[in-house]
């Protein structure tokens, strides 16, 4: 089997800008480059991974812009193997990418439902007029560029790709716009890969996990958060979803700064599972900054 | 000016069956029927009633499967005067519409993103081979159905209003699907409405708020959560959003069992002031059961 990452294609999507990015951080530590291998949906991207159909997958799980992307939460949740090996930031830099010649004929904007709402100050701005139409990705929003009173909303990097003209850059309305993804496998994967290997980095600082509550205990959340405030561990952060049972039950996705290769946080996570109804750990991780495919480098 | 409610339109979507809920709700409680008012977003919904187009606005604020309405808490945020008066929890119970005579005619189904997620399972069992289209709201998915081959996503309700077959129903994946909106208003508006005005519930049992921060203090949503704890009070609900100024760095919305008509609660809100950063406070109200227009049962 090939060395392969599943993203959330097609060509041109910030996943894959992302993909690449991790694409080359293999390169460089172990002369291995992963073959890219795009899916049509968040989740059937992570269940190529689930059911090996790749190694690894890189999906978005948070813009901080938008927030929480939701079905990575709750695909993660479901499907019980997967690790999260590394963490990806991204800077999402948005163009308005249009065969118009001027803004001013655009009558339609097509784009990803949050890039739309990425650049909606801009949109309110400088084209208050235009109908604003949803797409499943930022690429496909280029496909309706046939149109001469269409623009599309994606980034400079796909409007080269397809050679399609960029109108205005940056249009994000908030400059520091970035979108975090995790690269994700099963347990081991990161050992199979030959005499080559490296780890991608199962000892990171940052670990990730997700719990449900016993259902009708008054500060049942408490509990965790007491867990660990009491050892200093700082909770990054936490995250809200539904159990989809009933309204008003979720579970809750944490980000901790702590790594599992420390015994203590081990036997702390022991702990927490007397104080849960199902606790999952999603792994230790380090998070990697991709500066537009330049020279990457470590937060850590 | 006449007593009005804004809602998230056009004619047919489940935020009008919600609006037509609190209608009749007033209307038994007051004899005073809001005028229901259409509005094309959730922002420009709870602008109406900030700039006091309206006097009252009702908005989606949490799904059972999908989560949060992320607008809504986004907006209602920045918006800094608008209260809650009321909760409804309204059943959602989606419905195949089609012209194509047969579901195995269905080539593409055009529906909102949140309907065409809840009825995923369905989908991917019964239609497994159509192309999915998201659309601003079910009621606009219903516009397509000119072509033979289409089919949306939307009540049994905007089925009859428009005069389209429905060809299944229900379709969503969990039975107890619903949706929680809230009615908001200015401070003081249940009190204008005249001889015959009562309020909406100002004194209800169900409190919301939301917080930011102190940066960079490890721990630091611990003290938050112990304040209401410590006083026995239960968080029904906790969701984090983020601050928009950068990765990492979050607002908490919180639903508390307890009513600001009490005394202790004020003072325990004026203790929250000294471990938060910014504390807005959404009021106390009482949520109502919405059941398919039937004769409403109050939760409380």
């Amino acid at each position: 089997m090939k060395f392969s990452l599943a993203f959330l294609g097609p060509s041109g999507t910030y996943a894959e800008a992302a993909a690449l990015a991790c694409s080359q951080w293999w390169k460089r530590q172990s002369a291995i480059v992963p073959e890219l291998v795009p899916y049509p949906s968040i989740a059937q991207t992570l269940q190529a991974v689930a059911q090996r159909e790749t190694q690894l997958a890189i999906v978005p799980v948070e813009n901080s812009t938008e927030g929480s992307v939701t079905t990575t939460l709750d695909t993660l949740w479901q499907l019980d193997t997967l690790q999260i090996q590394q963490a990806w930031v991204l800077p999402i830099s948005h163009a308005l990418i249009s065969r118009a010649g001027h803004s001013a004929n655009i009558q339609t904007v097509y784009s990803h439902p949050q890039a739309l709402a990425q650049c909606q100050e801009w949109l309110e701005r400088y084209l208050p007029d235009v109908k604003l139409i949803p797409t499943r990705s930022t690429t496909e929003a280029l496909q309706h560029l046939t149109e001469p009173s269409a623009g599309a909303i994606a980034s400079c990097r796909a409007a080269q790709l397809y050679g399609l003209p960029v109108l205005a850059h940056p249009i994000n309305d908030r400059p520091d716009n970035c979108t975090k993804f995790w690269v994700l496998g099963q347990d081991a994967v990161h050992y199979e890969l030959g005499a080559n290997a490296c780890e991608s980095s199962p000892t990171g600082r940052h670990t990730s996990l997700a719990f449900s509550l016993p259902a009708n205990v008054p500060g049942a959340l408490l509990r965790p958060l007491e867990i660990f405030a009491h050892r200093g561990i700082n909770m990054s952060r936490i995250e809200s979803r539904p159990t989809k049972r009933s309204l008003g039950e979720y579970l809750f996705f944490v980000d901790i700064e702590a790594t599992l290769a420390d015994p203590s946080i081990r036997s702390m996570l022991d702990d927490l599972t007397s104080h849960t109804e199902t606790l999952k750990i999603f792994g230790s991780y380090s998070i990697f900054l991709a500066d537009d495919l330049m020279p990457l480098e470590e937060q850590d």
